[in-house]
């Protein structure tokens, strides 16, 4: 962290060049990438993390005497993290998945994205000086170049390699798992790849349209729509919803074109737009002119009916959200049950509204890794309460989360050691806990 | 569990009919089973194992306001089982699979073994009583018969079903982990598999040869040797062995034959005897002869150098094992590099031995989910500390357990709550703590 620090001049030079992405958002993630690793570093340090847990024996036990047994957690082995286009810093060579897995005591192997080699190179540069002058053996840490196709495979086919992580497309991450999956010993793979992040509003969200259309574009354009966490689908009661539809589609249409990442990443934004306009049962509420490589955002507008009557339910990355007009709280929950798996669903509401939307509130905990009231899903808080995660596909594995301090997990598996000495026991387990961890002994948290 | 023991004279009767199964383990599976249905009960109704996680908002901080997330384990949705040819009570109907989907919230549809279906229609009877007095839905439980091939493979397919607990065979179990990976959404699959469960003794193992033989002896014949913890394989020094080895024939020789489950676990371990009994490099110790679907235990040695030269790693199931004759630590670490992943890992040795053998713990770390020292793998406590688990091959996720309270993590997944009122919040994530449970507050636990 101290080292990325020292190179932030190098970070705010490369940066803007390789993606696009203005000075204000290199110092925001950067400052992210360094609180992750300083949060794992404390989560390591203060070490309950690991879940000891000791039964002491009763040897005098009937019909059998009970051994002396005691588990903990131990890092899973080497792990392959693929670089995210999204976020060249926060989830790339010292990332979240990076942080989470070398806290846990797994070697990484990262493979850099193809968006931002300068950037891989200025942050890889920061972690082999700190794994020199923290005297880490050199393998702990390694940077390659080079095509998913080629290298990716390679490494994720690797006898050597017990697990995966990845952030991108859902082709891309479907084809990690498939790979996985087939190795001699299959490993597992956490892939965190496409949302559309529904939003259900409810009438009372209209009581200051203005207002909510302010707060929904700004969370729309965040990043150029470029986050894995974009409002892409807007479930609303066409009532009362005039306003922040005429305010929302003036900001859309006045709005300044945004670069983005890369070419291929705008070539496929202008496509899903293209798609949408083409559409026959889709109608285009505003949409901003793209320039080269740079987009405008877009919105458009769908009935419930032609939106469950087809397949609209594919993520379109970037700054683009698409509004499913309802008169009917029925009318989200049939939304819902066409959906996938999703990272986040938010619902904006008053109090009054709740209980009818008690449903609604159920779909969406079975739909989505989190659940946003009276708010917008970009811009993810970090703390040991996030879950970024989601059933499949948002996700490959929705039982854990790729951000946060519950991330170090996904590495980890179970040990137990049965009637061992102290003296050859680790640390964390012996029996005058030398470490002063947290540990679940006979049944009590001591 | 009540149900369960009232029951008891059924299954007493029934019990030995299918399994071959003596009375005395009728009894003891059933406490088992019963112990670990209870120790579930006390864990839901205790509440903590759901890890809820709050994490205030900070309104004021800067740049930008802390929201209000809250995090829990909710249940992964409806769980296939398919129940253990060797466990017909505590790995089946109401087993430890079942007994831990149910604890976490999930409906479970069991898959009973053709080998003991009376039993099951016993237990069956027994939860579906249970559900109905206890005003579950009716849907929290069901019970199939039918071929693996058949139901199995439409069951790990269906749509809806989100986890499978598997006890069997590798075979068995890699291709449901397949089945499972291969499904438009990839599910997770937890098989436990096989293992040879290697022991390692050190020459202060055999100062009491014959009292080591007897324990040897009993641990590798309970239960006619068709436990997944049985002894297969024992790395130990030639030197010194005398003892132990002329005790343990005699055992062998001259002990009963055992009844084994069915017929063709029968023919499996005779063709598994024949190959080793036939085998150039490989000397038969001790071979007690086998009767009608009646095995008798048999005992092989080897040269440390004709089993690194060769593939002698596959699980004979059944009371038959290896001795692979070593003359250095060296040849322990050796041994080890050949297997795959492990259910346990056991070691004999004093506290002198043990400076020496520091690699040799280390590769048992890496290659087994539960260590023991001084003692033998078979016959598992149940209780907060158990793993029963290991890397592929032993099992298809080495991250977890299918034993002990901690297996109910295998049915869960994570859930944030951003923002909510606590009126929509679940009970365990509410301010005032209705449930008074232990959660991480602000980074605290209280």
């Amino acid at each position: 962290a101290e080292n990325i620090e020292e190179k932030m001049e190098h970070l705010i030079a490369r940066m803007p060049l390789e993606t696009g992405l203005p000075e204000m958002r290199v110092r925001g993630e950067a400052a992210r990438t360094i609180g992750q690793l300083r949060m794992f570093a404390d989560l390591v340090e203060e070490g309950s993390w690991v879940d000891a847990r000791i039964e002491h024996s009763e040897l005098k036990r009937e019909p059998l005497p009970k051994p002396d047994m005691r588990s903990m957690l131990l890092p899973l082995g080497p792990v392959v993290v693929f670089c995210a286009s999204n976020f060249p810093l926060a989830y790339s060579v010292a990332g979240g998945d990076v942080a989470s897995a070398l806290a846990s005591g797994c070697p990484v192997i990262v493979k850099a994205h193809s968006s931002h080699p300068g950037v891989a190179e200025i942050v890889g540069t920061a972690v082999r000086e700190a794994v020199v002058s923290c005297g880490l053996p050199e393998g702990v840490f390694s940077l390659l170049y080079g095509s998913g196709k080629d290298i990716g495979q390679i490494l994720v086919k690797h006898p050597e390699v017990k697990a995966v992580g990845f952030t991108g497309s859902q082709k891309g991450g479907r084809n990690l798992m498939d790979l996985a999956a087939a190795r001699p010993e299959p490993i597992p793979v956490y892939a965190e790849m496409s949302a559309v992040n529904p939003l259900f509003l409810l009438p009372s969200a209209f009581e200051n349209g203005v207002n909510l259309a302010e707060q929904f574009y700004a969370s729309l354009t965040m990043g150029a729509g470029q986050f894995c966490t974009n409002p892409g689908l807007v479930f609303l009661f066409r009532e009362g919803s005039d306003k922040f539809i005429q305010r929302l589609s003036e900001l859309v249409n006045g709005g300044e074109t945004m670069t983005m990442l890369n070419q291929g990443i705008f070539d496929a934004y202008q496509a899903g737009e293209e798609d949408l306009i083409h559409h026959k049962k889709v109608k285009v509420l505003a949409n901003n002119k793209n320039g080269d490589i740079a987009c405008g955002a877009s919105l458009f507008g769908i009935d419930i009916e032609a939106f469950l009557a087809e397949n609209f339910t594919e993520e379109v990355f970037g700054p683009s959200s698409l509004l499913v007009f309802c008169s009917s709280v029925d009318d989200f929950i049939g939304g819902l049950e066409k959906l996938g798996g999703q990272l986040t669903a938010s619902i904006h509401l008053n109090g009054n509204e709740l209980e009818d939307c008690q449903k609604v509130l159920q779909m969406m905990e079975r739909k989505a890794g989190r659940l946003i009231y009276n708010g917008f899903p970009t811009g993810l808080e970090v703390c040991h309460a996030t879950v970024h995660g989601g059933p499949y596909p948002a996700t490959s594995d929705g039982r854990t989360t790729s951000v946060g301090s519950l991330a170090i997990h996904r590495f980890t598996r179970l040990i137990a050691y049965q009637d061992f000495p102290d003296i050859a026991l680790p640390a964390e387990l012996q029996e005058s806990n030398p470490l002063a961890i947290r540990r679940l002994v006979d049944g009590k948290i001591i």
